[in-house]
């Protein structure tokens, strides 16, 4: 008897998740076949769902996943950090599988490879079709870059590593040195939450946040935030709140023009503006380039992640899981079956996550 | 009898300078009494003049300057090599003297330390008034980074080597990695000449020269330049002149908005768009933010440089003063009596530099 794996599929805008029924088939050496405990539903999946976003049609949709090895290739022995692999294993993995021998992977951008596999978002058919989070089981195809989870994280704290948690690695890594440093984090969602808490594991001096949303706003005091900045005000108004020598590192998670032109006003000689939020198409940001000369400004724009961010993020969560309410922003939880129900409710924006348990 | 030094001072703009006769007096122990040998007409000096930049009045203009050491102070014993240093040594310094013990400087930014004193930008009166590059004489303040020069470098290639050829040695460390890359120079004045030989030497795959210019841009190739790209060409069309895997590196020294807009667009993922020239009042330049982040690009301003890259600069142009006509674009010579001659013969636009002679 052949075992069937259940696919929830996106079809069209705002349109009822089509249950799919899939046979497991054998897998190749260097693929891996994992059972799905955990997704969140992830801000770019919402907006799949409701049209902002294109995605290929029909797909799986969901790439904040965790899930327990079923079966693994053959060529397969451990995980990214070198850990022995067996089945039964929590593990996470890169959003994307790729091709480590490719030219962006050798410029340290593998996450900008030729012909880049990204789960949650490649169309699926009865050939592929166990790509994305919203299933009961996920093919890790040739070029995944897998980590084993600790026995003590939760679902609602691992499941979101893969994306939000990877990404700010991402940035953090780019912001460089945070000892000491002034540093603020405009957006106060799940990337925001996530950015307050490693910046100040990362030694900030303060670490500042600024939304629009005060209720957002005051959890990121949970997060590590010690100032919180009310994103109505003007940069002169914001000025007369932060020090002196103002922000030494901005990371944006709104991609928001005005916001990221407020920042890049508050920033001290030398600063740094890490752009991770404009992955929309949106108005041109409008910049003071004579500001950027006379004050040595660097401005970086980041996509995704590298496997070390998310290896750095694991590590992050695992060491800091109860020092940072992380599990409580995933504040309501739906049955695989129900993932219509799961994204309408995502809908109301009442929630950082959703978890869709399978 | 008091030896008399002579400055020539700009008090107006477009007025003739005045000459003033100054009494050498002893100097400190931290300083350095220089005889000015040559000093070449900046872009900047021009500006001042012209009433496009605003200097303190009155002042004494020019600031690269090369000259040979008439007085050594007491506590003056080597340069920052650590070559030692003697009466009649010819030496470049940085454009600036600050303290090592700043914030600024600590943070590897010196040349914005609080209480930084710029030659040729700062304010003559009788009790200091050697302080700039048109006159026969300066001080060299405490805090000052002075390079003993090369005997085999002429005055024409050497003045320019603390300001332009410094800046664009700043500009390549930010820009890091050139080997085998694609670089591209916007602006073929003065600094993109030099910031073409730089890149050459620095192992890109091709130099990309650009400007609306067409001889400045036919120069460009006698500056390591190997491929010419006119300005007026929208970014689509330069694609097509580009590799396939378009530019990893794009200097700009003209800072206009739109040419610094149409790099942008021209950036291979990952690219890395380093900007110098925009160091005057402009209208705002319009970004695309979320190509900055979907193509992981990074912007980088610089103003002034480091001691470390006026080092770079020495060497450099001590390296490849044979290979790059560098001594060409000093194109007109004046004694410095004959400096408001000099200045109205800079406006006509025709030379990269006119140098004046002590």
């Amino acid at each position: 008897m052949s075992i069937k794996a259940t696919a929830m599929v996106f079809t069209a805008t705002d349109q009822p998740f089509a249950n799919k029924q899939i046979s497991l088939k054998d897998i190749d050496s260097n693929e891996v076949l994992v059972r799905i405990v955990y997704t969140t539903i992830c801000t770019s999946d919402l907006h799949t769902y409701t049209g902002k976003r294109s995605s290929p049609t029909p797909c799986v949709l969901g790439h904040e996943i965790i899930g327990e090895i079923t079966t693994l290739g053959k060529k397969i022995k451990s995980d990214y950090n070198g850990q022995l692999l067996k089945v039964g294993d929590l593990v996470t993995w890169c959003v994307y599988a790729y091709d480590d021998k490719s030219k962006m992977a050798k410029k340290g951008i593998p996450q900008k490879s030729d012909g880049l596999y990204k789960y949650g978002h490649h169309k699926f058919d009865s050939e592929d079709g166990l790509n994305g989070g919203f299933a009961t089981h996920c093919i890790l195809k040739k070029g995944s870059t897998i980590f084993k989870l600790p026995d003590f994280l939760n679902y609602k704290q691992a499941a979101p590593l893969n994306c939000t948690h990877a990404t700010i690695a991402g940035a953090i890594r780019l912001a460089r040195y945070l000892t000491n440093k002034n540093v603020m984090i405009t957006g106060a969602g799940m990337l925001g939450l996530s950015a307050c808490a490693m910046a100040k594991e990362g030694g900030a001096k303060n670490v500042f946040a600024m939304d629009i949303n005060k209720e957002r706003l005051d959890l990121a005091k949970k997060f590590g935030a010690n100032k919180l900045i009310d994103g109505k005000l003007s940069a002169d108004e914001i000025k007369t709140l932060i020090p002196k020598e103002k922000i030494d590192v901005i990371i944006d998670t709104t991609g928001i023009a005005a916001v990221m032109e407020k920042g890049l006003e508050l920033l001290a000689i030398g600063g740094r503006a890490i752009w991770i939020g404009a992955v929309y198409t949106q108005p041109p940001t409008q910049i003071n380039a004579e500001m950027i000369v006379r004050n040595l400004i660097t401005i970086k724009g980041l996509h995704n992640y590298t496997p070390n961010d998310l290896g750095f993020a694991v590590d992050f969560i695992a060491e800091n899981h109860s020092k940072y309410p992380f599990e409580i922003l995933v504040s309501k939880e739906f049955p695989l079956n129900e993932l219509s129900n799961a994204f309408e409710e995502a809908k109301t924006g009442k929630h950082y996550r959703i978890g869709v348990k399978q």
